[in-house]
């Protein structure tokens, strides 16, 4: 159940089945999965979305790796159902072990206590900390 | 201004010293930043804590920067305005580079922006990942 | 599933059934949704909050479409699915169009993206944005 | 720095000037904090907000203090400011100790590490926790 | 369906099986609910969490049914599934009672909705809330 | 104090000097916010996300001044100091009256309210609301 259809093959657009085209020949599947086919309803957004997450997470300074764990600690502060278990699952096919698992969710857990223990005592930032000054 | 006074060196009591004490040590250096001034005014939560985030931080199968990163990234979508400023300073501590930093925020951005979508559209969750049944 | 029992109409106390009753004149429908038959586990915060929300989202200076759409805007900030489901049945109800949905999806997930991007490096606000001064 | 200019008591309406003499007078000082002096710009929505929160936060089968820090823990986990300041100090208006701040503390950081780690492992809920089937 | 499989008994490390004893003993009851069935995948975690959340939830100076609900509202805040469900099923089991469910449930309420608004507004904070000054 | 340097016209890239052209040619005004002089440091980054600012934000099925409510909303949500002003104030020079932004907040409230409710209580999503099957 989502507030938009999921869209088959079938019943794709020509632009819309063209970004499929390319989510299939970047991944080596095709295995297209459903935030695509909730998207696929506006060949715009598709396009727009796909175009820049082929780009933000193609290696570069970081590695793919690195980059699907930063998404999944993103999604899991947000509480994202969808995202939490997509990006495990990237993570994984990126060849994430369970030991990096294991400490990411301890990142994550660790992090989530301290922002709410500064966010109750609103502790204010230190003046060593400024980077904004050349 | 804060909920709690930040405690001064003096002011420490006895248990809240030795926890200073300890990440002085660890980190080499005479600063204690705000946070543990705030924590220091409860030593029992102050000791729990700075144990704990010691052994988070630690390298293990995961390098300390990577570690930093997902932290900052926490920090973003929890908007915790504190741990934005010290964790980013401990990444370029740890040495982050500005390309790095770029990329961070770049996956933190994507990431946001594909929650908001998911969350808004609800998108149902592919059978296909699936990691719960051995 | 939920924490609470949802209240069958044979089971309202008189409060509730009140409440229940004004639902259904004002909407001009029978079907009486999920979110009120929780809240009837305690008439008072039944009536309070239905008495608000009818008020609020009312015609005034802005339209009731327009409402909606800002409350799924908030509903997807927050990963509420109950509240994404629900105000976007809503929403189309008062006739918002696929195309609307789209561009709202899209401001959605540009203001995610800039969110994140602003949380992570914590930009100071421009003084020529201070409006609280008359 | 508001989005809005905060009304002194020589600029208000009368609508606006009567929920501020109702705050006085419940409140028992003179005093009226930023927050209402923001919002003293819509008195519709001052006295909506005014009128909810004193029959909320009076005594009923919650005391007042258990009440405010209730408030604190939502504020911590929305990252909002002026909120933690404002009802950490009402806490301790209301008798809150030093000790009792502690361990309200050590919950929020408890609960805001396993909201975390649950969200990341998107832990299915247990049958047994099931509370809806009278 | 999780990230991780959840561990049946017969699955656990001796050091996770060690945790589940612990966590047994202190509740008294054989049930142990899904969250630590996925933590056992990595005992470390659930050794450091299990021991935490059994300190935290101590009586002490707020008694457990107290921190039951501080625990519910960080939860709502965060829109965490499992969390409010667990959280509410152990706040029923410590004698919460369904008119002290309908208080918590209107504080959390009106903190989110105080909170959204000086969000929006951006009220600054007032002097007069300052404790960080002895 | 930021994270990042904000960079003056003179420090820009000649890459950044091109987005900050097209920012005030689109804008008409010679005024560049912080936002974009922080995001300067990675021309990338700047270039992306403005191209999909001007794209999301450009009149279409929604006026500009709806989309920028609707990026109020979730600015607010996320507890976005620096967002919840810039989008504030360009509300205001799109025309929000203050009768708007008066609504504007108490949907804001009102959602974060019935949000947060939904999140404690776990309602399940009526079937009546799937719009997922054609």
């Amino acid at each position: 159940m989502a507030t938009m259809t999921l869209l088959d093959d079938a019943d794709l657009s020509p632009a819309a089945a063209e970004v499929f085209a390319d989510i299939r020949a970047t991944r080596g599947t095709d295995y297209v999965n459903n935030f695509w086919r909730a998207l696929a309803n506006d060949p715009a957004l598709l396009r727009a979305t796909w175009d820049r997450l082929k780009d933000v997470m193609a290696p570069g300074a970081l590695d793919p790796l690195t980059k699907e764990m930063i998404y999944i600690a993103v999604s899991a502060a947000n509480a994202c159902t969808y995202c939490a278990h997509s990006h495990t699952a990237s993570a994984r096919a990126r060849g994430m072990t369970e030991a990096q698992y294991a400490e990411l969710l301890s990142v994550i857990g660790m992090a989530m206590q301290t922002n709410g223990l500064v966010s109750a005592m609103q502790v204010p930032v230190d003046p060593a900390f400024d980077a904004s000054s050349a």
